[in-house]
């Protein structure tokens, strides 16, 4: 048992920082998932920002989002969004709160976030939308209060994800991955409804667009010898690989690579 | 005929990590090429991201889509979009099925994406659209059967791209280098369509500008000592280089040279 | 004291490279602090790019915007606006000037930014307009001399922010720290608030979305084996590291490990 | 002489890697730069990615755009551009052509930029168009032949920047440095531009806004301890600098300090 708590411990510490990574969550936002030994617990991290998260900041708490050992540090004040859930959803593993640029928009706006590519759908058909507002009145926004973390669960229901107006999200899992996918594909689904209702609005008028000679003799550009070479030298760089030598794999994401190295794998090809 | 093959393995995965690179493909969406010594056979990775496969993740497949050897990984479940393709389609070598973040939003909203600049006429005149809906109703928008698979080569038909409903787009070429480039400028000519059709619609009422008093006065300001210094000095840390040393190759986008070295480079220069 | 200074002196010139790397400032704009000992003085660097600053950078400055030591380097043109403010704000402790992107297309368009999430409070209830022609008439719109700096002062009165038409906006705070996280904020509002709006405008006709059958059976597609080792693989390697190692802890946005290494990690799970 | 040379050249390459770094030119485009000691010449690279251009890459042309040495590598196609505008403007000492991603939308939908905010000014105050097709009927809209640069050029007239209908701009500067914040200051007037005029569009209803109860007690959430210690460490750790540290200068922009070291930099903080 100890060893698989550890390994929850360190996959949660890693989905805090993919989440970080993949713009879910920034200096804000939190993570959980449940005790795998005990349903009447769960773990989070002290209060930090996801994408700097070690297994070391990994605390466990009950379900009142009572720390089980004295703490040392700063806590969440939004755990109540945690252990409210997990007490109402016996189905659900693992837990998200944030405010994923994405989705801001929409919670602003008010308008709802719905399914609209294959990945899409793990959000379910319509989530709700919960407005602290209504039920507290005036709030600094933050869900703090136990009740505040029960009427969020109640307005949840059995959804995979709640919307909360002018202040997040908050979206639920069977286990951690399905968790952290649900999320992302998530962020993916706004920002492409966002895009597509604004394309449905302007096509009313005619799309600008290259006549058709044009279109057949620029076609044929990127089969220039010399945009070829140009082309595929520049992005084998960015990647970080070459064509011709043993696979080195790309390290990082939109780098350069020096070009004295990128002249060196092309030498012999000058005329 | 050995090296020829091992060539085109190297570079099938180098064309999945440039398209990894360059925001075409994500976890999801994949490259085949056309075996070099058999049409009846085709290149494929196994299931892995874009971003991470090297030459060993390379496998080799039938025009059935069935792996050559025994499988010892997970497969793409969407192969039979390559196999189909290759079927009918004897000038194609190359093929990529990806869900682009810039193409989403017109295959979500339903809009033709039309060549809009000279690279984009690389797409064709006007892509044709799939709906999996149509032939075979509720699914998960997966391509997974043959019978799928050869109703989106039948939509592809001639054309070099098809688009997916609420899905994504199959892009094919000639050969490797052109299909690469053909999904990039793809994504760019998604991108400035959506763009320009906004401009269209919103260029109804008057532009914000300047008043022609301020132009004049404004123009000078980037002929400013001060200011040529200054933006002078941070692009070129930016890119990693600096303007009186021997060029130092620019290592990565977005870099920020570290300042101890900047201000070495700027000895001297102070008053 | 000394040390104090010291340390106020570091913490603003690392707040000039946090205030960089966040996309508030780029090769422009500037932070100031008050003088921890002395609150007729300010420090702020000599003309440089924020993300450049360094502590050896900072200078000290009367509230009238002379220099209290001859000046060895280019200075801020537009040190006034720090001055200014000092003088007509005793609350404020530090200041920053910007023409972050977020902000730019509000203050062209001359449209309010109005707190729209619970962090973008604090930018206060409307911050006020200032346009320098009003008083000015035609100018390069670079706030130099005291009179303009005077008159940006009255019209930022008691709030914490004011935008600058055409030009940009300053923002001020009770300390360093604050300052930062309403500048951050600020940018953060702006950005949600613009896409809020065009969600308003949008929805007016119906948004697309995918048909009930789709959603349910689309949804169960990131619980696929096939899908959750790729996805989990992918957004491991991008943030730099493993679920069955010891916290490797995110070395930087957006890289992607290099595959050589995320083989290794995956040795034996391979069937 | 030869010094001075071996510096022009020193900077032109640094020039193309700046605008490749700041998303001015990718794969494409291309800057140039008058001979500094013979006004009938002009010095551009060979056919390479920006990027990637070092002092190797620069070859020497004659107004004419032929090389003056026997090339032995492949030139770009579209130097007339270069070589046509020194001829019809000896005032102008550099010229970039590029089709930047800001750019585009505009030379699509054929819409003028203007200048917007201060520095956009560099633009002039409106820069005119030229459409191949209007004079040379269908082409691949690449600038290739003496008389289409020539057309080209009068279209420039004594203006600082042209824009090419569905291809993309081309601008020139007094010097290198000039033209290069010119191109720079052109796209975030082009991106500002055209925010500014959906912000136009989309304010006719009411804009969402948080209620004044809760700004108030919002406001406040970014001087909780918890909120600025945790916002503090994550901006410091992305900017790669800590706040009790000597100045560890900023390495790179978004990079996320190792979180062990970043522990380290907090210990003794926790209570």
């Amino acid at each position: 048992m100890p060893d698989k708590l550890q390994d929850v411990i360190e996959e949660l510490a890693l989905a805090n920082r993919i989440l970080g990574n993949e713009g879910v969550l920034d200096a804000f936002g939190h993570v959980s998932v449940r005790h795998p030994g005990d349903p009447g617990r769960y773990l989070l991290s002290r209060s930090r920002s996801p994408a700097l998260i070690e297994a070391g900041d990994i605390l466990e708490y009950t379900l009142d989002s009572e720390p089980v050992r004295p703490p040392t540090a700063h806590l969440y004040a939004e755990r109540v969004i945690h252990g409210c859930i997990y007490q109402a959803r016996p189905d659900v593993t693992a837990i998200c709160h944030h405010h994923a640029p994405a989705v801001m928009p929409f919670v602003i706006a008010g308008k709802p976030i719905v399914p609209v590519f294959h990945l899409g759908a793990a959000i379910g058909e319509e989530p709700p939308f919960w407005d602290q507002q209504d039920e507290f009145g005036d709030t600094n926004l933050l869900v703090v209060k136990p009740e505040e973390g029960a009427s969020l669960a109640r307005a949840l229901g059995d959804h995979p994800v709640v919307l909360m107006n002018r202040h997040g999200a908050t979206v639920v899992g069977a286990d951690l991955k399905e968790l952290v996918s649900r999320a992302i594909f998530m962020c993916q689904n706004a920002e492409y409804q966002l895009r597509a209702l604004m394309l449905r609005a302007f096509t009313l008028g005619a799309s600008p667009t290259l006549p058709r000679g044009e279109i057949e003799l620029a076609g044929a550009i990127s089969r220039l010898p010399n945009v070829v070479g140009r082309t595929w030298e520049y992005w084998s760089a960015r990647v970080g690989g070459g064509s011709s030598v043993a696979a080195a794999p790309s390290r990082r994401v939109k780098r350069v690579k020096p070009a004295r190295q990128a002249a060196r794998r092309k030498t012999g090809r000058r005329k």
